[in-house]
C-alpha cells in the first residue's frame, strides 16, 4: 500500500478521516505507523497528498490530511480482455489497475471456460477490491471502469464499434505477421484467452477495424502480456 | 504448461522419453492427453518439437519425440533485480523467464529485508524450479543463468563493470530525469527493491557507468515493472 486510498464516507471532517479494517490493519502492521507520521494518501478519483497520523489504536486510525497535488496521468489505453482464469484475474486486474488502465471490458470469448463466469471472483465487488489494490500500488486515485460482457458476438458487433471510434484497435494474436509498434493516442487493445482467439473471433475483430499484431513467439501469462504490451506501446 | 520440457535424464532411446511426477501429473490432468495425441516438448537449453504420446498410465507418461525447431530467441537483457520479499520471487523468475530473459543477478540492496536471504525460495533448486515454469510458459528451452550476490559493494564494483561492458547499463530510478526510451542491442536492467535503491546505491550504479532512468510516477510490483520494461525495451 503505497497510497491510502480515502473515500467520501471515511471524512469525519474537512480534513481529518477516519479508517478502520483494512486499511487500519494494514498501517499497523506493515507501516507500523505511529502519532505524528505522514503517509502518502488520495481521494478517490480525487487528488493525493499526506495524511498526518493523529491518532492509531485498535479501533481507529485517524488522519489529518492535505490533498494537494494531482494523481499520475492515466493512460490513453482501453483493455478488452477475454475473462481469465478465476485465479489469476485478480492479479489482472491490479496489474492492470496500476499501470493506469481506466477501462477494462472482461468478454466471453470461444476459449473462457463457461465456469468462469461463475466464480465471486467476478462480482462487482471482487474487481472494485482488486482496482483499488492496484491504486494503492501505483499512487493513483482514479478508478477504472471494469465492464462485464458474457456475449462475445453482440459485444463486438454493436457495443465494441463505438468504443474504438478515434482510437488505434489492436488485437494481440500469435499469429500475426505485423509486430506491435509503439504509437501515440488513444488505443484499444484485445488479448484472448488462454490459447488465443479462435479464427472466427479475430475475424469479427478485424472486420470492426482491429488490427493482429504479433507480440512476438513467446506465450506469456495474461498479467505479463498486458504489462509488456503497455510498457511498449508507452 | 504450453511445452512440456524434457532433460537427459528423461531420454530412455534416441527419440523416446519417459516421464513421471509433475510432468505426468500436469499432462493427466490439465491436457488429459490420450495415446496419440500430440504435445510441444523441447530439450531444455536445446530444440523445440512434438511428442506424440504413446503411453500414459498411473505410473508413467511415454512420448516418441521429434525435435526439429529452434527455440525463440534470447532477449539480449541481463536484469540486475535487488531481492524481492520471498513471496513475490517465484512470480518474478517465472515471469523474467518466460520473457526470455537470460542471465539474472538476485543481489542485496539496503531496503532489502536480511530474511529474505534466509528463504528456501533463494536456493538454486528453487530458482531453477521457477525458471523451468517460466520456460514452460513461454515454449522456451533456454535456462537463464541465476546468481545471488549477496553483497551489494562488491557486487557493484568489483564484478558488475565486467557484466556491463558493451552493453547500455540503466537503473529503473522513480526520481531520474531522463525517461526511458528503447534502442537496440544489449542491456543489463537494474531494479531496485520496494521503495527503491538508496541515493548511494545509486551513486554506486552511476559511478560504473549506469544511467538512472524514470519509467514514470507509478509505483509498480517488481514482476509488472520488469514486463513494462521489457516490453518498452524491446
Amino acid at each position: 500500500m503505497n497510497l491510502v486510498l480515502l473515500f467520501e464516507d471515511d471524512f469525519i471532517g474537512e480534513r481529518r478521516v477516519r479508517l478502520t479494517g483494512r486499511r487500519l490493519e494494514h498501517v499497523r502492521s506493515v507501516h507500523r505507523a505511529a502519532e505524528g507520521d505522514e503517509l502518502v494518501v488520495g481521494a478517490v478519483n480525487g487528488r493525493v497528498g499526506r495524511g498526518r497520523v493523529e491518532r492509531i489504536d485498535d479501533a481507529a486510525l485517524e488522519l489529518s490530511v492535505v490533498l494537494d497535488d494531482d494523481p499520475p496521468p492515466p493512460l490513453s489505453m482501453t483493455l478488452v480482455i477475454a475473462l481469465p482464469r478465476p485465479k489469476v484475474l485478480n492479479r489482472v486486474i491490479a496489474a492492470a489497475t496500476s499501470l493506469g488502465v481506466k477501462r477494462i471490458y472482461l468478454t466471453n470469448a470461444w476459449r473462457v471456460e463457461k465456469s468462469y463466469w461463475k466464480s465471486p471472483r467476478v462480482s462487482p465487488e471482487n474487481l472494485l477490491m482488486q482496482s483499488i489494490l492496484g491504486l494503492e500500488q501505483a499512487r493513483d486515485t482514479v478508478l477504472p471502469v471494469i465492464e462485464t460482457r458474457r456475449l462475445f458476438r453482440p459485444f463486438v458487433e454493436e457495443e465494441l464499434p463505438g468504443v474504438i471510434a478515434g482510437s488505434r484497435a489492436l488485437v494481440a494474436h500469435p499469429y500475426a505477421d505485423i509486430p506491435l509498434r509503439s504509437s501515440p493516442g488513444p488505443t484499444v487493445l484485445a488479448i484472448g484467452p488462454e490459447g488465443g482467439f479462435i479464427e472466427a473471433e479475430i475475424a469479427s475483430l478485424k472486420k470492426i477495424g482491429f488490427e493482429a499484431v504479433s507480440i512476438g513467439p513467446r506465450i506469456l501469462r495474461v498479467e505479463t502480456a498486458i504489462a509488456a504490451l503497455v510498457g511498449k506501446m508507452t
